[in-house]
C-alpha cells in the first residue's frame, strides 16, 4: 500500500469503510510485519481483512515505466493482479498515479470500444455534485476519446449520483458554438449526432463547474488537471483567510464561539476528504486513486466510490451503452420507403 | 461605451479614477446625449473629460469578424482609434472581448516580435499577487508564443507589482520535467536556455497559482481561461456556502455581529472588483479589458491598470527585452581564443 501516511491511514480507512460495509472483504497488500500489528488494533477487521505480503514499494517519483520494469512484487502490482485473477472486485490505492494507471492499463486492458481509460470523480456545486472526467489520465485527446468520456461519465453520474439523464458539458473557454478548438467543436457535433440521446447541453465554462450548470463535465486530462487543483487551490487560499481573519481580532474570536458550528458545516460541505476516490474508468475493473495525503477518513470515501461502482456494475452499463452506439454506427437493413400517395 | 450597466457605471468609474489619478484626462466614445448628463452629475469630470459621439454599439454576442466589418461607428472603433492617432494614450472598455481584441490588432498591430497578443491580469495569492497570461485571447499556441507571453509577463508583473526580478512558471499536470505535452517542454527548454537571464521556475500545477510559488504564470489562452473562471467559480460557491452558513442559524447569525468587520476584511482581500481590468499585452497601445458585469468600483480598478501601463512604459520595456533576446540570437563577430600558455 502506498501514499504519504501509509500503511497507518489505510488500514484505518478500511476498519472505517467496514462500519459502512458490513459485508466487504479487504485484502491488503504491502509489508505484512507493519500492517499485521495495525489489523489487530482494529477489531472489526479481525473477520475481513486478509494480509498479503508484497515486499516492494513504488515509490512517489518512479516513472510509470519503470514502476511497470521493476514493480512487479510491490504491492501496488500485486493487488491489481488480484482483481485480474478475480481474487478481488476492484483495487484502491493512494499511490503514485501514474503508475497505477501504467500498471491498471497492462494488466487490465480497456473496455472494447474504449481507447483510453480517464480520471473521474466528483465536485461539490452550489446545487449538489458534478462528476467530472479526464482529471489527469490523458494530456491531449482528440474527439472521439472526449466522445467516450462523456458517455463513462454519464453511466459515472448515473451510478454514484442516481440521476436518469444525468446532462453532459464539454469544458471551453465560451459557450459560443464557435469557441474553443476544432476538436472541441468535432466532439460537440459528435455528442449532438450521438444515437444514445445523451443529454447534451453544449459548452460549459470554467465557472459552470462549480455553479453545477452540468451533471457531467467532459474535458481532456491537461484542462481537467489544472481545473481540478485551481478549485482546489482556490478553495484552500479561501479557508486560509477565513481562518486568519478570525485570528486577527479579538472581537472575530468573540463572534466565532456562537457562529462556530454553521461555519463547521459549511467547510464540510467543501471537505475534500468527502470528495475523495478518483476512478480510473474504462478499464475492465475498478481501480479507485485516493489522494496520496488524505487521513483515514478520505481512504474510506475512496474505499466507498470502489464499493459503489463494484455493486453498481458500472462497467456492464458502460458497456452497454458502448454496443449501442456501435450497433446504431453498423449499417442498418434498408427500408423501402412508404409512399404517401 | 460597452458592459452591461454602461454607460452609468463607465462614467461613474471614471469619476473614482480621477480622485485618484488627478492628472489624467478622459476622451467618452458613445451616445453623447446619454453620456452628457451623466457626466455634468459629476462635479469633479467638468475640466477632464471630453465626449466623443459614437452612434454605434458593438454588442455582447458579436461575432470578432462581425464587429471588424460593421463597427466602424462603434465607441469601441472610435476609442481605439483615437489611441492609434495620438490623440488617447490607452483605452479601457468594458465591452465585448473578441471585438476588442480583434479591432486592437487591425489598428495598433503587435509589438515588434511579438506574434500573438495575450491577455494578462493580476490573481490573489496567499502571498500577495501573481499575473497571469494568457487569458483567453490564444486557445492553441507553440511554444514560441508561450516564451513570447513569459516575457511580456515578467515586463508587466516588474511594472505593475514593483518586482526586480519576478520568477516565472509554466502551467503544467506535474512539477517533473517530463510531465505534461511537448509544446510545453519545448517551451521550458526555450526559457532555461534564454540570454535574458529570467528566473525560471520551471513547471507549476493548478494549485500553485493561489499559493503564490511564482510571480508570473504562463499558460495558453485555453488552459488560463479555464482556470481564471474555475477559480473564480470556486471564490463564489465558497461566498455563497460561507453566507448561507451564516444564515441558517441564529447563534451564527449573532456571532457574526462581531466577527462581521473581520470577514469583510477577507472578503475585500479577494473582491473581483479589485482585480478588475485585464491588459491585452503584446500591441502597440494600451488596451485594458474591464469585466463586462463590474460596477463603478471595478471599472475605476481597469482605468488605473492603463494608467500604470501607460506611466511606467511598459510597452517600451517589452521591446527592450525583445531586442535583447533577438540581438543575442543574432552571429556574434568571431573572436579570436586567448591561448593559456
Amino acid at each position: 500500500m502506498g501514499g504519504d501516511h501509509a500503511p497507518e491511514i489505510v488500514v484505518k480507512g478500511v476498519a472505517s469503510a467496514r462500519v459502512r460495509y458490513p459485508k466487504a472483504k479487504f485484502l491488503l497488500f504491502g509489508d505484512e510485519a507493519r500492517i499485521a500489528p495495525l489489523v489487530a488494533a482494529e477489531s472489526n477487521l479481525a473477520d475481513c481483512v486478509t494480509i498479503k505480503h508484497a515486499p516492494d514499494v513504488i515509490t512517489g517519483d518512479a516513472k510509470p515505466s519503470q514502476a511497470l520494469r521493476q514493480g512487479r512484487n510491490s504491492s501496488m502490482w500485486k493487488a491489481i493482479e488480484a482483481v485480474k485473477l478475480g481474487e478481488a472486485s476492484g483495487v484502491v490505492s493512494a499511490g503514485n498515479t501514474g503508475a497505477l494507471m501504467a500498471m491498471a492499463k497492462i494488466m487490465m486492458r480497456t473496455l472494447p470500444g474504449i481507447d483510453r481509460p480517464a480520471i473521474c470523480s466528483l465536485f461539490p456545486t452550489r446545487v449538489g455534485e458534478t462528476a467530472m472526467l479526464d482529471l489527469g489520465a490523458n494530456a491531449v485527446c482528440d474527439a472521439r476519446n472526449l466522445v467516450e468520456f462523456a458517455i463513462m461519465g454519464e453511466c459515472f453520474a448515473r451510478a454514484l449520483l442516481g440521476l436518469e439523464r444525468p446532462s453532459i458539458g464539454l469544458l471551453n473557454i465560451g459557450s459560443e458554438d464557435l469557441k474553443g478548438t476544432d476538436t472541441l467543436r468535432q466532439a460537440a457535433q459528435m455528442l449532438r449526432d450521438s444515437p444514445l440521446e445523451l443529454e447534451f447541453h453544449g459548452f460549459i465554462e470554467g465557472d459552470d463547474i462549480a455553479m453545477g450548470t452540468v451533471d457531467v463535465c467532459v474535458t481532456d486530462g491537461f484542462t481537467g488537471n489544472v481545473a481540478l487543483k485551481t478549485a482546489e487551490g482556490t478553495a484552500k487560499l479561501f479557508t486560509e483567510f477565513l481562518k486568519s481573519a478570525i485570528k486577527s481580532s479579538w472581537l472575530a474570536k468573540f463572534g466565532m464561539i456562537f457562529a462556530k458550528p454553521a461555519l463547521s458545516r459549511m467547510i464540510a460541505r467543501t471537505d475534500p476528504r468527502k470528495y475523495n476516490g478518483a476512478l480510473f474508468v474504462g478499464l475492465n475493473g475498478v481501480v479507485v486513486k485516493s489522494h496520496g495525503g488524505t487521513d483515514a477518513v478520505g481512504f474510506a470515501n475512496a474505499v466507498g466510490v470502489a464499493v459503489d461502482m463494484i455493486s453498481r456494475d458500472l462497467n456492464t452499463k458502460i458497456g452497454e451503452e458502448l454496443e449501442r452506439i456501435n450497433s446504431a454506427a453498423a449499417p442498418q437493413p434498408a427500408v423501402q420507403a412508404a409512399s404517401d400517395s
